[in-house]
C-alpha cells in the first residue's frame, strides 16, 4: 500500500469517529436531558482525546513524507495537502496547552453564563485573563510554526490563506463608506410604516412553515433533518445534516429566517463530493465559505424581494391568516431589510452587522498581538461603538465586550468569518447576474420556485470543490476574480437606498 | 496503581465508547434518515472494532491474574468477577469466528425481511444454514472454554448461570399446567364481551398519555426520554435512558402498554448504582433480569385492575371521551387480559407468552447441541405448535419458524430470557404482598397513585444491586429462594381464572 493510500485510509477512520462525535454534540444540543450532560461529556472527551491521537499518530510524519514523493494526480495532490494542513494544526501545539486552554476556557466559560447577566467585568476579567494568556501562547506557537504573525496564525485556523494585511484593506474600505451609508438608510426608513407579528404562533406550525421553506431551498430529507436547541446551528455529518432552530411563539419571523440560513449551511455539506466522503479534500473550505453559503441563502435568496413574495404566501397559509397585513409582501420585505443600530451582534441587520464585526476584528487582533491588553477592551469598545454606530457601552458589559461567547473560551480569529462570508455571497450574486452562461434570471429562478439553476450554480462552483482548491483559488475559479469587497457595497446600496 | 484499578479505569474508558456506540444506535432507529445510514454503519462498525480490541487488550490478562492476588472488598472482589466474566466473553471466541458470523448473520437477517414476507423457507434456509453451523462452532468453543454443554455456553451470553437442566425442571413443569390452564380460560372468557377501541387517536395525543403514564410510573424526564422507533426499545445509558415506542392511529391499547413495558427496562437502568457507573458491575444483571423489571412494569403493576383504572381515566382525559363504554375500567381490564391462540410471539397474551418460549427453547436447546438439523425445524415447530397450542403452521413458515429476528443473526440462547423475567416477576409480586416489612398493600399502592413503596422495593433488591451478585443470590436476597415457578402459576390462575 502507497503511503498516500495509508494517510487515505487513516483519515478515513478518523472520520468515523468524527461523525460520532459530531452526533453526541447534535443530540446534547438537541435532545438530552440535563441530567445525561456528565457522562455526555466524559465520553465526548474520551472521542476527543482518541481523536487527537489518531490526528498525531507518530508516524504519520513519515507517511507524509513519503507520500510526496510519489507520484500522485492533482486531486491527490489536493488531498494529500489538506490532510496534512490537518494534521499540522493538530501538532502544532502541545498538548499540555490544548489542555490549559480547555480548563481555562471551560472555566470562563462557565462563569460567564451567569456574569454575562450580572454585568459583572470584574469577575469576567479574572478569568478571561488566563484565557487570553494562553491564547497568546498558542498564537505564538502557530506563528512560529507557519512563518505568521501570532494573529495571523489564529486567523489560519478558521480561514486558511487569510491574513491581517488582506483584512485591513477590505475592512477599512468597508469604514469608508458603512457609517454613512447606515445613516442614509435610517434616515430613509424613517417614514416607513411596518406592522409587526404579534400573537400566538404555534411551534408546531412554524416547523411545518419550516419544512415548506426547507423544501422549497431543496433540502434534501433523505439526509438530513430539522429539530429545535436553544442556540441554533448546522451539525451532523454530510450524509445526515441536522439543523436546528429556536422558535418564539411571539414571533416566527426570526426562526423562519433562520432556518434559511442553517440550510445554507446545510446544502453545502449535502452538496459536498461523495468522491471525497471522509476526507480532509472533502471537507467544507473554511469558515468564511461555509457562512458564505448561509448567508448567501439568508441574504442574497432569503431577503430578496421574489423569495419574500414566497414566504409571505406560505406563512399567511400556514397561519391561516390571507387577510392579515403582516404577512402582505411589502411589510415582510420591510420587516425583513429593516435596519437599526443596536447593541448586539446576533440581532444586528445585515447593514450593521459589519460594524460589529470590524470592531470585534480590530480588537482582538491587537489583543493576541500583544498591543492592547485585555483590561484595555471593555474602553476600546466603547469608543468603536461609538465611532461605529454612535452608541456607548461604557459600563454595560453585558452588551458590551461581555456579549458573545466566542472569545470566553478562546476562539480568537473566528469573528471576520462572518463578513468575510457576506462579502463571498455578495460576489457570487454578482458574478451569477452578469454570467451569460448562467443563462436564468437570478429573481426569476427564484420567482418561479424552482431554484435549481442558482444551486446547480453553487454545486458546480462551490458545493462539490469542497476543498480542493486553496479559498482564493476556489472564488478565483467561481466568480473570476479573488474578494472584492465592491461587490458587497453595491448589493446592501442596491438593496438598502 | 494498584491493577484492580488499573482495570477500573480500563472499564471506565471502554463505557465511554460504549456511550458513543448506544447513542448512535438509539439515534439510528429514533432520527436517522436513509441516507444517513450507511456512514452511521461505517461509523458504528468503526467503534466496534476499536471496543473490541480495547475488550481483548493483551495486557488485561496480567491485569487480572496479579488484581486476583490484591486485597479487594467484598464489592471490589464482585467488580473484578464481572469485569473478567466480559473480558472472558470478548475473547473467547476468535476474531475470524466473530467477523463471519456477522456477515452471515447480517446476510441472512437482511434477506429475511423479503423471504419472510414471502414464505420462501427454501431461500432463508440457504443463508440459516451457515449462521447455525457458525453458532454451533462457536457454542462449542465457549462450552469448551467454559466446561459447559454448547447451549449452556450460549445460555452463558444472556443468563449467567442458568442452564439446560434448571430450564427442563421449569419448562416442563409449566408444560404439565399450562394447556389445560389456557382452555379453562378460552371457555371462562367466551362469554365475555369486549368493545375494541377504533376510530383516529393521533400520535400526538397517544405520546401526551404516554408521558402521563411514564409520570404515573416516576421515570426520570432529567435522564431521559420518550421517542419513536418501528421497533419499540430502551436504550442509551443510565444517565439518559432512550424509551421508544410505535404508535397505531386505530388503536392505542398496544402503544400504551408497550410504553409501560419500556419504562421498567428504563427505570432498572435508571436506578443502577452511581457508585459503579461504567462499571461491568453496576450493569443490568442478565437479560432475564432486565425482563423481570418491564415485565413486573407491564405484567405486574400495568395489568393489575387498580393500574387499569389509572388507564382507563388518564386515556378517557386525553381522548375527551368520558362517555365511551372503550375506557371503561372494566372493559379496558378484560382488553388487556384476553387470551388468544395466535401464531406469532411478539403477539401473544400474557398467558400464551410461556407456550411460544418453550417451544423455541427445546429447538434451539437441539439445534445448538446437535440432536436435530436446521432443516428439522419447520417440521419440529409445526408438532410442538399443535402440542402447545393446537394450531398447525405447516408450510406457514412465515407465521411459523420464519418469524422472529432472533435466529437469523445467531442469538440462540436468548429466548428463555423472556419467560424467566416473566417468572422473576411474579416471584418479586408474592414476596411484595406476602412481606409484613413491606407495610403496604400492592394494590392499594397503585390505586392511590403514589407507587413509590413499589419502586422503592425494586430499587433495593434489584436496581442498586445491578451486578453484585449472582442472578441466583439476587433473586435469593430479594424473595428469599431461587426461581420458583410457582409464583407465576399461581399469578396466572388469580388473573385468568
Ligand atoms: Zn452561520
Ligand atoms: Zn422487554
Amino acid at each position: 500500500m502507497s503511503h498516500y493510500d495509508k494517510l487515505t485510509s487513516h483519515y478515513q477512520t478518523l472520520s468515523h469517529f468524527n461523525h460520532a462525535q459530531a452526533m453526541l454534540g447534535w443530540d446534547a444540543a438537541a435532545n438530552m436531558p440535563s441530567g445525561g450532560s456528565e457522562a455526555r461529556s466524559n465520553a465526548m472527551a474520551e472521542l476527543s482525546v482518541h481523536i487527537h491521537r489518531l490526528s498525531t499518530q507518530p508516524q504519520l510524519e513519515e507517511w507524509f513524507g513519503n507520500a510526496e514523493q510519489e507520484s500522485l494526480s492533482t486531486e491527490q495532490k489536493a488531498s494529500l495537502r489538506e490532510m496534512k494542513r490537518q494534521w499540522q494544526q493538530a501538532t502544532m501545539v502541545p498538548e499540555d496547552l490544548v489542555q490549559a486552554q480547555s480548563i481555562a476556557g471551560s472555566k470562563c466559560e462557565h462563569a460567564w453564563r451567569t456574569q454575562r447577566q450580572e454585568n459583572d467585568w470584574t469577575g469576567f476579567e479574572k478569568n478571561w485573563k488566563e484565557v487570553v494568556a494562553l491564547s497568546r501562547e498558542e498564537a505564538k506557537i502557530r506563528g512560529a510554526a507557519l512563518g505568521l504573525t501570532p494573529y495571523d496564525a489564529m486567523l489560519d485556523k478558521y480561514e486558511p490563506g487569510t491574513t491581517t494585511a488582506s483584512l485591513n484593506t477590505l475592512f477599512t474600505d468597508v469604514k469608508t463608506w458603512l457609517p454613512e451609508l447606515i445613516e442614509n438608510v435610517l434616515e430613509k426608513q424613517k417614514s416607513e410604516s411596518i406592522i409587526l407579528p404579534s400573537g400566538t404562533f404555534s411551534t408546531a406550525t412554524q416547523k411545518a412553515l419550516g419544512l415548506e421553506v426547507m423544501k422549497l431551498l431543496q433540502f434534501d430529507f433523505d439526509r438530513g433533518r430539522l429539530d429545535q436547541s436553544v442556540h441554533p446551528f448546522c451539525g451532523g455529518v454530510p450524509t445526515d445534516v441536522r439543523i436546528t432552530t429556536r422558535y418564539d411563539e411571539q414571533d416566527f419571523v426570526q426562526a423562519l429566517m433562520g432556518i434559511v440560513h442553517e440550510t445554507g449551511h446545510a446544502r453545502y455539506e449535502q452538496g459536498l463530493p461523495k468522491a471525497f466522503a471522509g476526507l480532509p479534500v472533502g471537507e467544507a473550505r473554511s469558515m468564511g465559505i461555509h457562512e458564505s453559503q448561509s448567508l448567501f441563502f439568508e441574504m442574497q435568496i432569503g431577503r430578496s424581494k421574489p423569495f419574500i413574495s414566497h414566504l409571505s404566501r406560505l406563512s399567511a397559509d400556514a397561519f391561516n391568516a390571507h387577510n392579515d397585513p403582516v404577512f402582505a409582501e411589502d411589510n415582510l420585505y420591510k420587516i425583513y431589510t429593516q435596519v437599526e443600530k443596536g447593541f448586539i451582534r446576533v440581532d444586528a441587520d445585515e447593514l450593521t452587522y459589519p460594524a460589529h464585526v470590524i470592531l470585534r476584528y480590530e480588537i482582538e487582533r491587537d489583543l493576541i498581538n500583544g498591543v492592547i491588553e485585555h483590561t484595555d477592551v471593555p474602553a476600546l469598545w466603547d469608543e468603536k461603538m461609538k465611532a461605529a454606530l454612535g452608541i456607548s457601552t461604557k459600563d454595560n458589559y453585558k452588551n458590551g465586550c461581555m456579549q458573545d461567547i466566542h472569545w470566553t473560551d478562546g476562539a480568537f480569529g473566528y469573528f471576520p468569518s462572518y463578513t468575510l462570508g457576506a462579502m463571498y455571497a455578495a460576489q457570487y450574486k454578482a458574478t451569477l447576474i452578469q454570467n451569460v452562461d448562467f443563462g436564468c434570471d437570478f429573481d426569476m429562478a427564484i420567482q418561479s420556485g424552482d431554484l435549481s439553476p442558482i444551486f446547480q450554480w453553487l454545486s458546480d462552483n462551490i458545493w462539490t470543490q469542497a476543498s480542493l482548491h486553496t479559498t482564493d483559488e476556489l472564488v478565483k475559479r467561481a466568480t473570476g476574480e479573488t474578494l472584492n469587497a465592491v461587490h458587497f457595497r453595491k448589493h446592501l446600496e442596491g438593496r438598502y437606498l
